[in-house]
Formats: structure tokens, C-alpha cells, sequence
């Protein structure tokens, strides 16, 4: 095994405690009061599938996340009862550039460097380019390359974006595994030949959380976290 | 400017070494005695200009820079007298991947380190993904993102290979410098609009280098190698 490809939201950082604290700051700084910031983090996030879903089935050319996460965030302030058109578009832009500023989890930076040792390390995230590179530089993540579903202009988990992931490196898909905190990513990407390592996340959508809490098939790794995941793969 | 995209055959690599230390193991190994490693070096690069110009004309669909160096290799066997076709092809395919495997100039890896600290480092090469990583993990060039013609679709100097890494980037072209030790390369990144940093590499094509011995126009920064651009942009 040559390559580990990382999911990024959810699995490397906490996607939802990050954009509930900048959403906190955004309404603290305009007056807004009656906005729980987890609840919108969740309705944001809501809409993620659904957006990617009309690039993936072909009823909209490839858009990159930033693009995605724009068009939703003023769907959620119109749900939120919050007008958009009150509020200033850099202000908005900058709000949306939360997901760039997300905190990993705390096992991730000394697991990746560790496990960057002896493998190719990299995102394959339905982040863009400058999502993911911004977020590392903020971070301190090693990634050794930025890919993911900009590069490959396919969204996960369409197998194209794990194919062409593939290609790129040069590698066969049994020589690169796919790090992820979520069971349907690694189902698509076995389905691709690649080889698969499942962490739980099990506070990743908050305390109530209910799905991906354990693996749900026998993934050639499974492990408590990024740092136990080299431990695992030091002693193969 | 919060980006620095560099060129890497020549700029931070030593390709011309590295490709005749591969060629004279190479040839040591097959019982070739009559080649000269160097010049062997030097007819193989310069294949690389007109194969890329049938991509950049239209003529042929964008492939990446590994399957034009192999390729070029087979016509640079023919011109050298040697049967190809009495070579094992993995030999082969491995001796094509010497342009993975480029010992950078000293300057390189304590340069980028200093300039990485408070900028965004990514290549912007024609080498294609696979080569750049590679070369990146076995020399310790620490990039933050592996970018270039094969992410972007474009041969430099084709405008779109600028235009479009900056867009990948978020950025505008004036916030990115161009590094390189080609002037050709810095005036089509001027021309669209990014900043320019020069410094000569006078032994790149060997001791009788007769080109970019200096630079030939205004460039944003000129400098004597990767450290003192460091020295410069801690200074500005």
C-alpha cells in the first residue's frame, strides 16, 4: 500500500463545531440573536448532498464546493428567516469561507504526520483546492498533495472520483486506501479496488448522533482514531 | 501576494544530472558502453518542447508529461542506435520515471521551507502529478499542494495554465508570483497578470548554457537562488 486518501469533513475535522463557531461570530457581529449556530451549521450542511447530487447525476455541469456552499448559505438564511440582501456579500463570502477554517480533530495532525512517513498522504475531499489548502496551511496539515473532487471535476462518491484519484498518482487501486469516518464512502471506494480504513467520528453531527457510529462491513482497517490507524499499520 | 508557483525542470530540480545518472546506471546494467549519459539527457529534453506543442496547438488531446516522456525515450533509443524493442519494457518504464527521482539544487529545500512559512508553495510545472509527488517525497521539496499542467489541462506557457491554477487557487493573479529560472516562463506569467520572480540556474543545461543566464527583463524580484528570493520577500 502505497497512498492513503483521506475524507476530509467529518473524518480529519469537525466540520460542524467550526462553522457553528463562525456562525456564532457572524451573528454576534450583526445583531442577530435568535439563531441557534449549531442548528444552522446542520441546516447548512443538509443541503450539501442535495447540491452535489444535480453535478453527480448530470443535471448541472461540475461546480466547485465554494460555488455549492455560497448557493446554500443563502438558502439557509432565507430558512433561518434571515434576508441575505440586508447583509453585505463580502461579509457573506467570508462567512463562507467558514469551511475553510475548520479545527481537526485532536488525534489528526500527529496521526497524519505519522502515517505521511511511510505513505503518500492526501485528501480526496468534495472540498475544493483552495478549501483544502487554506484549511491545511490554517492547521498544520501535511497533506503531501491536495486532491479530491475539484482536481477530478467528479463528487464523491461517484467512482469516477475515486478512479481518477487513482490515476493520478500512478497507482493501481489496490495500492491506495481510502480514510474515512463514513461507511457509504468506503463501500464506493471498495467498490473500486481500493483498500479501506473506517474511524468513528460518533460526535461528528453533535451529541445525538445515530449513524456511523462502527463499521458496518469488515474494512481492512478499522481503528479508533488516526493515530491508532498508524499504530495498526507501523505493526503490519 | 500570498502564492509562489514555481517551474521545477531546471528552477528547483537538477534534471540534466539526475536524468544521466539514470541513463549511465541504465546503460551500465544493459551492457550499453557507447552512450554518453549527458548527451543522452540532452536529446531526450529536447523532444519535450515539440511534443508539448501538439498538445498546446490543438493537434492532440492533453496527456500528461510521463507518457510524452516515454514516448520520447523510445525515439531518443532509436537515435541512439539502441533496439528498444530488445528492452524489457518495465526497465524501460523505470528508466522513464528518472524524471520522478531529480536531486534538487542546494538552495531548493531550505529556500522553500523559509518561503513556505508565510506563503502558499505549489509547483506549477509541466510535469504531470504522479512525477512532481514522487520527486517531492523522495527529495523532501515541501509543497503544500501539488498543482501543474495535468491538474489544469495545460501545457506552460499556454495562458491557461497560469489563469486556471490561480483560479484553483482562489486567488487573483497579482496575490501570485511565478517563480523561475526561464525567462519565456515569466513573460507569459506576466502576461497574465502574476507577479515574476527570476534566478539564473547557469549550469542547468551543463557548462556551455548559453540561455537565461540572467534576466532579460524587469521581473517583480530577481534573485540569486531560493534563499535569497527568502531574503528578499522576509525584506520587502
Amino acid at each position: 500500500m502505497k497512498a492513503l486518501l483521506f475524507d476530509v469533513f467529518g473524518t480529519v475535522v469537525d466540520w460542524r463545531g467550526g462553522v457553528a463557531r463562525e456562525v456564532a461570530t457572524f451573528c454576534a457581529r450583526h445583531g442577530i440573536t435568535d439563531v441557534d449556530p449549531a442548528a444552522f451549521a446542520d441546516a447548512w450542511r443538509a443541503r450539501y448532498q442535495p447540491a452535489m447530487e444535480e453535478v453527480r447525476a448530470g443535471r448541472r455541469p461540475f461546480v466547485r464546493l465554494d460555488v455549492l456552499h455560497r448557493e446554500n448559505l443563502d438558502a439557509t438564511l432565507a430558512a433561518f428567516d434571515i434576508e441575505a440582501r440586508r447583509l453585505d456579500s463580502v461579509d457573506l463570502d467570508e462567512l463562507n469561507r467558514a469551511w475553510h477554517r475548520l479545527d481537526p480533530w485532536p488525534d489528526a495532525v500527529p496521526g497524519l504526520k505519522r502515517l505521511r512517513q511511510d505513505h503518500i498522504i492526501a485528501p480526496l475531499s468534495n472540498g475544493n483546492v483552495a478549501l483544502l489548502l487554506n484549511m491545511a496551511k490554517r492547521a498544520g496539515l501535511p497533506w503531501d498533495a491536495i486532491l479530491g473532487a475539484e482536481v477530478v471535476a467528479a463528487y464523491k462518491p461517484d467512482p469516477a472520483s475515486y478512479l481518477r484519484t487513482v490515476d493520478l498518482l500512478g497507482l493501481a487501486p489496490e495500492e491506495v486506501c481510502m480514510v474515512a469516518a463514513h461507511n457509504d464512502d468506503l463501500h464506493a471506494a471498495r467498490a473500486c479496488g481500493l483498500k479501506t480504513a473506517f474511524l468513528p467520528r460518533p460526535t461528528e453531527h453533535g451529541p445525538g448522533q445515530c449513524t456511523d457510529l462502527a463499521a458496518d462491513s469488515n474494512w481492512t482497517w478499522i481503528a479508533a482514531d488516526l493515530e491508532d490507524l498508524a499504530d495498526q499499520l507501523d505493526a503490519a
